[in-house]
Protein backbone atom coordinates (compact mmCIF):
# COMPACT_ATOMS: atom_id res chain seq x y z
CA UNK A 1 0.00 0.00 0.00
CA UNK A 2 1.29 3.05 -0.95
CA UNK A 3 1.15 6.08 1.86
CA UNK A 4 -1.17 8.65 2.91
CA UNK A 5 0.37 12.07 2.33
CA UNK A 6 -1.60 14.65 3.81
CA UNK A 7 -1.96 16.98 0.93
CA UNK A 8 -4.14 14.92 -1.03
CA UNK A 9 -8.40 14.49 0.49
CA UNK A 10 -9.05 11.29 1.52
CA UNK A 11 -12.06 9.41 -0.31
CA UNK A 12 -13.29 5.94 0.36
CA UNK A 13 -13.64 3.45 -2.49
CA UNK A 14 -16.09 0.71 -2.16
CA UNK A 15 -14.24 -2.35 -3.68
CA UNK A 16 -15.94 -5.53 -4.99
CA UNK A 17 -12.84 -7.19 -6.58
CA UNK A 18 -15.13 -7.15 -9.84
CA UNK A 19 -14.24 -4.97 -13.14
CA UNK A 20 -15.99 -2.22 -12.67
CA UNK A 21 -15.23 -0.97 -9.04
CA UNK A 22 -11.33 -1.77 -9.84
CA UNK A 23 -12.53 1.01 -12.40
CA UNK A 24 -14.29 3.19 -10.54
CA UNK A 25 -10.55 2.78 -7.89
CA UNK A 26 -8.72 4.00 -10.60
CA UNK A 27 -10.54 6.71 -11.50
CA UNK A 28 -10.82 8.21 -7.75
CA UNK A 29 -6.68 7.86 -7.80
CA UNK A 30 -6.87 9.70 -11.39
CA UNK A 31 -9.31 12.88 -9.84
CA UNK A 32 -6.23 13.25 -6.87
CA UNK A 33 -7.81 11.18 -3.81
CA UNK A 34 -5.67 9.28 -1.31
CA UNK A 35 -8.26 6.21 -1.87
CA UNK A 36 -9.19 4.31 1.47
CA UNK A 37 -11.04 1.16 -0.22
CA UNK A 38 -13.95 -1.01 1.71
CA UNK A 39 -15.22 -4.47 0.81
CA UNK A 40 -17.98 -6.08 2.22
CA UNK A 41 -17.82 -10.19 3.68
CA UNK A 42 -21.39 -10.53 3.03
CA UNK A 43 -21.20 -14.54 3.05
CA UNK A 44 -21.07 -14.25 -0.50
CA UNK A 45 -20.71 -17.27 -1.98
CA UNK A 46 -17.59 -16.09 -4.66
CA UNK A 47 -15.28 -15.41 -1.95
CA UNK A 48 -12.77 -15.41 -4.71
CA UNK A 49 -13.53 -11.71 -4.97
CA UNK A 50 -12.61 -10.38 -1.69
CA UNK A 51 -9.38 -11.99 -2.52
CA UNK A 52 -9.02 -9.87 -5.55
CA UNK A 53 -10.40 -6.40 -3.97
CA UNK A 54 -7.37 -6.98 -2.05
CA UNK A 55 -4.86 -7.25 -5.19
CA UNK A 56 -6.46 -4.75 -6.99
CA UNK A 57 -6.17 -2.19 -3.89
CA UNK A 58 -2.70 -2.94 -4.07
CA UNK A 59 -2.30 -3.29 -7.83
CA UNK A 60 -4.11 0.45 -7.80
CA UNK A 61 -2.02 2.12 -4.71
CA UNK A 62 -4.57 2.37 -2.51
CA UNK A 63 -3.44 3.96 0.84
CA UNK A 64 -6.02 1.78 2.86
CA UNK A 65 -8.12 -1.65 2.84
CA UNK A 66 -10.33 -2.79 5.37
CA UNK A 67 -12.81 -5.95 4.66
CA UNK A 68 -15.87 -5.65 6.67
CA UNK A 69 -17.36 -8.62 7.78
CA UNK A 70 -21.34 -8.73 8.24
CA UNK A 71 -23.49 -12.15 8.31
CA UNK A 72 -26.19 -10.92 5.19
CA UNK A 73 -26.86 -14.45 4.98
CA UNK A 74 -29.18 -14.23 8.61
CA UNK A 75 -31.74 -12.60 6.25
CA UNK A 76 -31.32 -15.13 3.04
CA UNK A 77 -33.12 -14.59 0.08
CA UNK A 78 -30.37 -14.17 -2.68
CA UNK A 79 -28.64 -16.27 -5.02
CA UNK A 80 -25.46 -14.67 -3.89
CA UNK A 81 -25.79 -15.58 -0.31
CA UNK A 82 -28.32 -18.55 -0.04
CA UNK A 83 -26.88 -22.13 -0.48
CA UNK A 84 -30.99 -22.78 -1.61
CA UNK A 85 -31.25 -20.69 -4.40
CA UNK A 86 -29.50 -21.53 -7.57
CA UNK A 87 -27.18 -19.11 -9.70
CA UNK A 88 -29.03 -18.85 -13.03
CA UNK A 89 -26.72 -19.88 -16.06
CA UNK A 90 -29.53 -19.08 -19.18
CA UNK A 91 -29.61 -15.74 -20.66
CA UNK A 92 -31.26 -12.96 -18.26
CA UNK A 93 -34.64 -12.37 -17.31
CA UNK A 94 -36.87 -9.65 -16.96
CA UNK A 95 -37.53 -7.80 -13.79
CA UNK A 96 -34.73 -7.77 -10.74
CA UNK A 97 -32.18 -10.84 -10.79
CA UNK A 98 -32.12 -13.65 -8.52
CA UNK A 99 -28.79 -12.14 -7.62
CA UNK A 100 -29.77 -9.39 -5.83
CA UNK A 101 -28.52 -8.94 -2.66
CA UNK A 102 -31.39 -6.80 -0.50
CA UNK A 103 -30.25 -3.62 0.77
CA UNK A 104 -26.41 -4.75 -0.49
CA UNK A 105 -25.67 -0.91 -2.06
CA UNK A 106 -27.64 0.93 0.64
CA UNK A 107 -25.02 -1.12 3.62
CA UNK A 108 -22.25 -0.88 1.22
CA UNK A 109 -22.80 2.69 1.12
CA UNK A 110 -23.54 3.52 4.56
CA UNK A 111 -20.58 1.38 5.93
CA UNK A 112 -18.81 3.48 3.33
CA UNK A 113 -19.89 6.54 4.78
CA UNK A 114 -19.32 5.54 8.49
CA UNK A 115 -15.94 5.72 7.39
CA UNK A 116 -15.62 8.77 5.43
CA UNK A 117 -16.52 10.59 8.70
CA UNK A 118 -13.71 9.10 10.44
CA UNK A 119 -11.61 10.10 7.69
CA UNK A 120 -12.97 13.41 7.52
CA UNK A 121 -13.26 12.29 3.66
CA UNK A 122 -16.28 13.92 1.47
CA UNK A 123 -16.29 11.34 -1.32
CA UNK A 124 -17.34 7.96 -1.52
CA UNK A 125 -17.00 6.62 -4.82
CA UNK A 126 -19.39 3.59 -6.08
CA UNK A 127 -18.83 1.42 -9.35
CA UNK A 128 -22.38 0.97 -9.58
CA UNK A 129 -23.90 0.94 -13.25
CA UNK A 130 -27.03 1.42 -14.65
CA UNK A 131 -26.92 0.10 -18.22
CA UNK A 132 -26.04 -3.82 -17.88
CA UNK A 133 -27.50 -4.21 -14.78
CA UNK A 134 -30.72 -1.92 -14.91
CA UNK A 135 -32.58 -4.41 -12.99
CA UNK A 136 -31.53 -3.78 -9.73
CA UNK A 137 -33.28 -0.85 -7.96
CA UNK A 138 -30.18 0.32 -5.98
CA UNK A 139 -27.98 0.74 -9.25
CA UNK A 140 -30.07 3.87 -10.67
CA UNK A 141 -29.45 7.27 -10.32
CA UNK A 142 -32.61 8.98 -8.46
CA UNK A 143 -31.44 6.16 -5.92
CA UNK A 144 -28.16 7.16 -5.69
CA UNK A 145 -29.42 11.04 -5.26
CA UNK A 146 -31.24 9.72 -2.64
CA UNK A 147 -28.82 7.95 -0.46
CA UNK A 148 -26.52 11.38 -0.83
CA UNK A 149 -29.43 13.62 0.59
CA UNK A 150 -29.94 11.29 3.22
CA UNK A 151 -25.67 11.05 3.88
CA UNK A 152 -26.01 15.22 3.43
CA UNK A 153 -28.01 14.75 6.91
CA UNK A 154 -27.11 11.90 8.58
CA UNK A 155 -23.22 13.05 9.40
CA UNK A 156 -20.78 15.22 11.62
CA UNK A 157 -20.02 16.37 8.21
CA UNK A 158 -23.13 17.48 7.50
CA UNK A 159 -23.57 19.64 10.59
CA UNK A 160 -20.19 20.68 10.26
CA UNK A 161 -21.44 22.16 6.57
CA UNK A 162 -19.51 19.64 4.96
CA UNK A 163 -21.20 18.20 1.79
CA UNK A 164 -20.94 14.63 0.97
CA UNK A 165 -20.32 13.12 -2.71
CA UNK A 166 -21.79 9.97 -3.59
CA UNK A 167 -19.55 9.80 -6.85
CA UNK A 168 -20.74 7.17 -9.54
CA UNK A 169 -18.66 7.71 -12.52
CA UNK A 170 -19.58 4.70 -14.76
CA UNK A 171 -22.89 4.78 -13.76
CA UNK A 172 -23.89 5.80 -17.28
CA UNK A 173 -21.60 3.77 -19.37
CA UNK A 174 -21.28 0.38 -21.23
CA UNK A 175 -19.27 -2.07 -20.25
CA UNK A 176 -17.10 -1.65 -23.57
CA UNK A 177 -16.83 2.11 -22.04
CA UNK A 178 -15.80 1.52 -18.72
CA UNK A 179 -12.77 -1.85 -19.71
CA UNK A 180 -11.67 1.25 -22.61
CA UNK A 181 -11.64 3.93 -19.46
CA UNK A 182 -9.92 1.08 -17.24
CA UNK A 183 -7.31 0.36 -19.76
CA UNK A 184 -6.21 3.78 -19.99
CA UNK A 185 -6.07 4.22 -16.42
CA UNK A 186 -3.86 0.67 -15.98
CA UNK A 187 -6.44 -1.12 -14.46
CA UNK A 188 -4.89 -4.64 -14.91
CA UNK A 189 -8.17 -6.52 -15.51
CA UNK A 190 -6.59 -10.12 -14.52
CA UNK A 191 -6.72 -9.22 -11.31
CA UNK A 192 -10.38 -8.77 -11.49
CA UNK A 193 -13.54 -11.20 -10.61
CA UNK A 194 -16.75 -10.55 -12.09
CA UNK A 195 -18.04 -14.75 -11.99
CA UNK A 196 -20.17 -15.68 -9.18
CA UNK A 197 -19.15 -19.08 -9.72
CA UNK A 198 -15.65 -18.70 -9.80
CA UNK A 199 -13.38 -21.88 -8.58
CA UNK A 200 -10.57 -21.48 -5.55
CA UNK A 201 -8.14 -20.38 -8.12
CA UNK A 202 -10.20 -17.30 -9.45
CA UNK A 203 -11.34 -19.25 -13.08
CA UNK A 204 -14.52 -17.86 -14.28
CA UNK A 205 -17.59 -20.46 -15.01
CA UNK A 206 -17.72 -18.57 -18.50
CA UNK A 207 -21.42 -19.71 -18.26
CA UNK A 208 -23.51 -17.27 -15.95
CA UNK A 209 -24.59 -13.74 -16.98
CA UNK A 210 -21.87 -11.83 -14.93
CA UNK A 211 -19.11 -14.01 -17.71
CA UNK A 212 -20.98 -13.09 -20.84
CA UNK A 213 -21.54 -9.57 -20.00
CA UNK A 214 -17.75 -9.16 -18.82
CA UNK A 215 -16.23 -10.98 -22.26
CA UNK A 216 -19.11 -9.39 -24.10
CA UNK A 217 -17.28 -5.95 -22.57
CA UNK A 218 -13.73 -6.58 -23.96
CA UNK A 219 -14.73 -7.68 -27.05
CA UNK A 220 -16.75 -4.88 -27.64
CA UNK A 221 -14.16 -2.63 -26.28
CA UNK A 222 -11.88 -4.36 -28.51
CA UNK A 223 -9.01 -5.37 -25.91
CA UNK A 224 -7.77 -8.75 -24.81
CA UNK A 225 -10.34 -10.62 -22.51
CA UNK A 226 -7.34 -11.74 -19.79
CA UNK A 227 -9.86 -13.51 -17.90
CA UNK A 228 -9.53 -17.68 -17.11
CA UNK A 229 -12.27 -19.00 -17.90
CA UNK A 230 -12.93 -23.06 -17.09
CA UNK A 231 -15.21 -22.93 -20.56
CA UNK A 232 -15.22 -20.77 -23.45
CA UNK A 233 -17.19 -17.77 -23.25
CA UNK A 234 -19.99 -16.82 -25.41
CA UNK A 235 -21.70 -13.25 -25.87
CA UNK B 1 -41.97 -16.14 21.70
CA UNK B 2 -44.91 -15.37 19.81
CA UNK B 3 -45.79 -17.44 16.58
CA UNK B 4 -45.90 -15.31 13.48
CA UNK B 5 -49.72 -15.39 12.59
CA UNK B 6 -50.59 -15.48 8.70
CA UNK B 7 -53.56 -12.26 9.35
CA UNK B 8 -51.15 -9.48 10.62
CA UNK B 9 -48.42 -7.91 8.46
CA UNK B 10 -44.84 -7.60 9.35
CA UNK B 11 -42.71 -5.11 10.63
CA UNK B 12 -39.02 -5.01 11.67
CA UNK B 13 -38.18 -3.38 15.00
CA UNK B 14 -35.03 -1.71 16.22
CA UNK B 15 -33.83 -2.99 19.33
CA UNK B 16 -31.01 -2.05 21.17
CA UNK B 17 -32.08 -2.95 24.96
CA UNK B 18 -32.86 -0.05 26.13
CA UNK B 19 -35.91 2.38 27.49
CA UNK B 20 -36.71 3.71 24.14
CA UNK B 21 -36.70 0.97 21.62
CA UNK B 22 -38.39 -1.23 24.00
CA UNK B 23 -40.90 1.52 23.72
CA UNK B 24 -41.16 1.39 20.37
CA UNK B 25 -41.40 -2.11 19.97
CA UNK B 26 -44.50 -1.98 22.67
CA UNK B 27 -46.01 0.42 20.46
CA UNK B 28 -45.39 -1.87 17.24
CA UNK B 29 -46.92 -4.69 18.77
CA UNK B 30 -50.37 -1.85 19.95
CA UNK B 31 -50.63 -1.11 16.23
CA UNK B 32 -50.85 -4.80 15.52
CA UNK B 33 -47.93 -5.62 13.68
CA UNK B 34 -46.10 -9.28 14.01
CA UNK B 35 -42.68 -7.69 14.76
CA UNK B 36 -39.47 -8.88 14.00
CA UNK B 37 -36.42 -7.63 15.87
CA UNK B 38 -33.36 -6.74 14.71
CA UNK B 39 -30.00 -5.89 17.45
CA UNK B 40 -26.72 -5.03 16.33
CA UNK B 41 -23.21 -6.06 18.05
CA UNK B 42 -21.11 -3.53 16.89
CA UNK B 43 -18.59 -4.23 19.19
CA UNK B 44 -20.01 -2.11 21.70
CA UNK B 45 -18.50 -1.39 25.25
CA UNK B 46 -21.64 -2.16 27.01
CA UNK B 47 -22.22 -6.04 26.09
CA UNK B 48 -25.01 -6.19 28.73
CA UNK B 49 -27.27 -4.07 26.05
CA UNK B 50 -27.54 -7.00 23.78
CA UNK B 51 -28.79 -9.44 26.48
CA UNK B 52 -31.53 -6.74 27.61
CA UNK B 53 -32.31 -6.26 23.57
CA UNK B 54 -33.13 -10.65 23.93
CA UNK B 55 -34.89 -10.23 27.01
CA UNK B 56 -37.54 -7.46 26.06
CA UNK B 57 -38.28 -9.26 22.51
CA UNK B 58 -39.25 -11.98 24.44
CA UNK B 59 -41.25 -10.43 26.92
CA UNK B 60 -43.09 -8.66 24.34
CA UNK B 61 -43.87 -10.97 22.26
CA UNK B 62 -41.56 -10.54 19.53
CA UNK B 63 -42.05 -12.77 16.44
CA UNK B 64 -38.38 -13.13 16.05
CA UNK B 65 -35.08 -11.31 17.42
CA UNK B 66 -31.82 -11.61 15.17
CA UNK B 67 -28.56 -9.62 16.45
CA UNK B 68 -26.16 -9.41 13.83
CA UNK B 69 -22.55 -8.97 14.37
CA UNK B 70 -20.80 -6.15 12.52
CA UNK B 71 -17.31 -4.70 13.77
CA UNK B 72 -17.79 -1.55 13.86
CA UNK B 73 -14.45 -0.98 15.75
CA UNK B 74 -13.03 -1.13 12.74
CA UNK B 75 -13.32 2.02 12.11
CA UNK B 76 -13.34 3.83 16.18
CA UNK B 77 -13.84 7.10 16.76
CA UNK B 78 -16.72 6.77 19.07
CA UNK B 79 -16.40 6.11 22.79
CA UNK B 80 -19.29 3.50 22.23
CA UNK B 81 -16.76 1.39 20.27
CA UNK B 82 -13.08 2.72 20.59
CA UNK B 83 -11.32 1.71 23.97
CA UNK B 84 -8.90 4.68 23.69
CA UNK B 85 -12.00 7.29 24.00
CA UNK B 86 -13.28 7.97 27.32
CA UNK B 87 -17.44 7.46 28.13
CA UNK B 88 -18.12 10.89 29.74
CA UNK B 89 -19.49 10.85 33.31
CA UNK B 90 -20.09 14.46 33.90
CA UNK B 91 -22.52 16.61 32.72
CA UNK B 92 -23.91 16.88 28.60
CA UNK B 93 -21.49 19.77 27.02
CA UNK B 94 -22.60 21.36 23.49
CA UNK B 95 -22.03 19.87 20.03
CA UNK B 96 -22.59 16.22 19.08
CA UNK B 97 -21.65 13.72 21.70
CA UNK B 98 -18.62 11.77 21.72
CA UNK B 99 -20.61 8.55 22.05
CA UNK B 100 -21.86 9.27 18.63
CA UNK B 101 -21.18 6.15 16.29
CA UNK B 102 -20.27 7.36 13.15
CA UNK B 103 -23.64 6.42 10.55
CA UNK B 104 -25.33 3.98 13.44
CA UNK B 105 -28.14 4.93 12.69
CA UNK B 106 -27.86 4.90 8.83
CA UNK B 107 -26.09 1.25 9.05
CA UNK B 108 -28.89 -0.35 11.56
CA UNK B 109 -31.81 1.27 8.92
CA UNK B 110 -30.27 0.07 6.20
CA UNK B 111 -30.22 -3.78 7.85
CA UNK B 112 -33.37 -3.41 8.78
CA UNK B 113 -34.43 -2.59 4.85
CA UNK B 114 -33.12 -5.74 4.41
CA UNK B 115 -34.79 -7.72 6.45
CA UNK B 116 -37.76 -6.00 5.67
CA UNK B 117 -37.19 -6.80 2.11
CA UNK B 118 -36.58 -10.27 2.61
CA UNK B 119 -40.31 -10.29 4.85
CA UNK B 120 -41.71 -8.49 2.63
CA UNK B 121 -42.51 -5.99 5.62
CA UNK B 122 -43.38 -2.31 4.87
CA UNK B 123 -42.71 -0.83 8.18
CA UNK B 124 -39.39 -0.77 10.32
CA UNK B 125 -39.91 0.50 13.74
CA UNK B 126 -36.89 2.97 15.18
CA UNK B 127 -37.26 4.37 19.15
CA UNK B 128 -35.25 7.40 18.39
CA UNK B 129 -35.86 10.33 19.84
CA UNK B 130 -35.13 14.38 19.04
CA UNK B 131 -35.74 15.75 22.52
CA UNK B 132 -33.04 14.08 24.80
CA UNK B 133 -30.36 13.34 21.98
CA UNK B 134 -30.77 16.47 19.72
CA UNK B 135 -26.92 16.54 19.45
CA UNK B 136 -26.59 13.22 17.17
CA UNK B 137 -27.12 14.18 13.71
CA UNK B 138 -29.03 11.14 12.93
CA UNK B 139 -31.69 11.51 15.42
CA UNK B 140 -33.32 14.09 13.68
CA UNK B 141 -36.91 14.12 11.58
CA UNK B 142 -35.29 15.36 8.69
CA UNK B 143 -32.88 12.64 8.53
CA UNK B 144 -35.53 10.02 8.79
CA UNK B 145 -37.98 11.29 5.84
CA UNK B 146 -34.66 11.21 3.79
CA UNK B 147 -33.97 8.15 4.44
CA UNK B 148 -37.63 6.78 4.32
CA UNK B 149 -37.18 8.86 0.96
CA UNK B 150 -34.45 6.60 -0.23
CA UNK B 151 -35.25 3.44 1.12
CA UNK B 152 -38.34 3.82 -1.04
CA UNK B 153 -35.97 3.92 -4.24
CA UNK B 154 -33.65 0.97 -3.24
CA UNK B 155 -35.42 -2.05 -3.02
CA UNK B 156 -37.68 -4.45 -4.53
CA UNK B 157 -40.46 -3.07 -3.15
CA UNK B 158 -39.94 0.47 -4.59
CA UNK B 159 -40.42 -1.22 -8.14
CA UNK B 160 -43.03 -3.18 -7.32
CA UNK B 161 -44.90 0.02 -5.99
CA UNK B 162 -45.21 -1.16 -2.14
CA UNK B 163 -44.07 2.31 0.22
CA UNK B 164 -41.34 1.78 3.09
CA UNK B 165 -42.61 3.51 6.54
CA UNK B 166 -39.71 4.41 9.09
CA UNK B 167 -41.60 4.59 12.06
CA UNK B 168 -40.13 7.29 14.83
CA UNK B 169 -43.05 7.04 17.20
CA UNK B 170 -41.19 8.39 20.11
CA UNK B 171 -39.07 11.05 18.11
CA UNK B 172 -41.06 14.13 19.63
CA UNK B 173 -41.88 12.63 23.24
CA UNK B 174 -39.63 13.88 26.56
CA UNK B 175 -38.58 10.78 28.30
CA UNK B 176 -41.21 11.15 30.48
CA UNK B 177 -43.69 11.05 28.15
CA UNK B 178 -41.74 7.92 26.77
CA UNK B 179 -42.18 6.10 29.98
CA UNK B 180 -45.52 6.44 30.71
CA UNK B 181 -46.26 5.42 27.29
CA UNK B 182 -44.09 2.38 28.15
CA UNK B 183 -45.85 1.45 31.32
CA UNK B 184 -49.40 1.80 29.96
CA UNK B 185 -48.38 -0.71 27.21
CA UNK B 186 -47.00 -3.01 29.57
CA UNK B 187 -43.10 -2.50 28.61
CA UNK B 188 -41.14 -3.77 31.86
CA UNK B 189 -38.58 -1.54 32.11
CA UNK B 190 -36.12 -3.44 34.57
CA UNK B 191 -35.25 -5.38 31.74
CA UNK B 192 -33.52 -2.31 30.02
CA UNK B 193 -30.52 -0.70 29.91
CA UNK B 194 -29.26 2.73 29.23
CA UNK B 195 -26.19 2.72 30.80
CA UNK B 196 -22.86 3.00 28.47
CA UNK B 197 -20.89 1.30 31.49
CA UNK B 198 -23.43 -1.10 32.86
CA UNK B 199 -21.38 -4.02 34.82
CA UNK B 200 -21.21 -7.75 33.96
CA UNK B 201 -24.29 -8.06 36.10
CA UNK B 202 -26.48 -5.35 34.34
CA UNK B 203 -26.04 -2.58 36.89
CA UNK B 204 -26.25 0.95 35.95
CA UNK B 205 -23.29 2.79 36.78
CA UNK B 206 -25.51 6.33 37.87
CA UNK B 207 -23.12 9.15 36.94
CA UNK B 208 -23.06 8.93 32.75
CA UNK B 209 -25.77 11.00 30.94
CA UNK B 210 -27.57 8.34 29.91
CA UNK B 211 -28.07 7.22 33.58
CA UNK B 212 -29.15 10.65 34.68
CA UNK B 213 -31.21 11.31 31.68
CA UNK B 214 -33.30 7.73 32.38
CA UNK B 215 -33.52 8.53 36.12
CA UNK B 216 -34.96 11.62 35.78
CA UNK B 217 -37.28 10.38 33.05
CA UNK B 218 -38.77 8.52 36.08
CA UNK B 219 -39.20 11.15 38.62
CA UNK B 220 -40.64 13.38 36.10
CA UNK B 221 -42.80 11.07 35.21
CA UNK B 222 -43.75 9.69 38.76
CA UNK B 223 -42.84 6.32 37.76
CA UNK B 224 -40.95 4.26 40.20
CA UNK B 225 -37.52 3.74 38.32
CA UNK B 226 -36.79 -0.07 38.40
CA UNK B 227 -33.35 0.24 37.50
CA UNK B 228 -30.20 -1.50 39.45
CA UNK B 229 -27.32 1.47 39.82
CA UNK B 230 -24.27 1.13 41.86
CA UNK B 231 -24.17 4.75 42.92
CA UNK B 232 -27.52 6.41 43.86
CA UNK B 233 -28.15 8.68 40.58
CA UNK B 234 -28.66 12.38 40.79
CA UNK B 235 -30.92 14.41 38.15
Amino acid sequence: MAGNPADKPNAVVLLSGGLDSATALALAREHGFNCHCLSLDYGQRHRVELEAAQRVAASLGASAHKTIRLDLTAFGASALTDPAIAVPIAGSSAGIPITYVPARNTIMLSLALAWAEVLNANDIYIGVNAVDYSGYPDCRPEYIRAFENMANLATRAAVEGRRMHILTPLIDLSKAEIIRLGKRLGVDYALTISCYQADDAGRACGICDSCRLRHAGFVDAGVCDPTSYRQSVGR
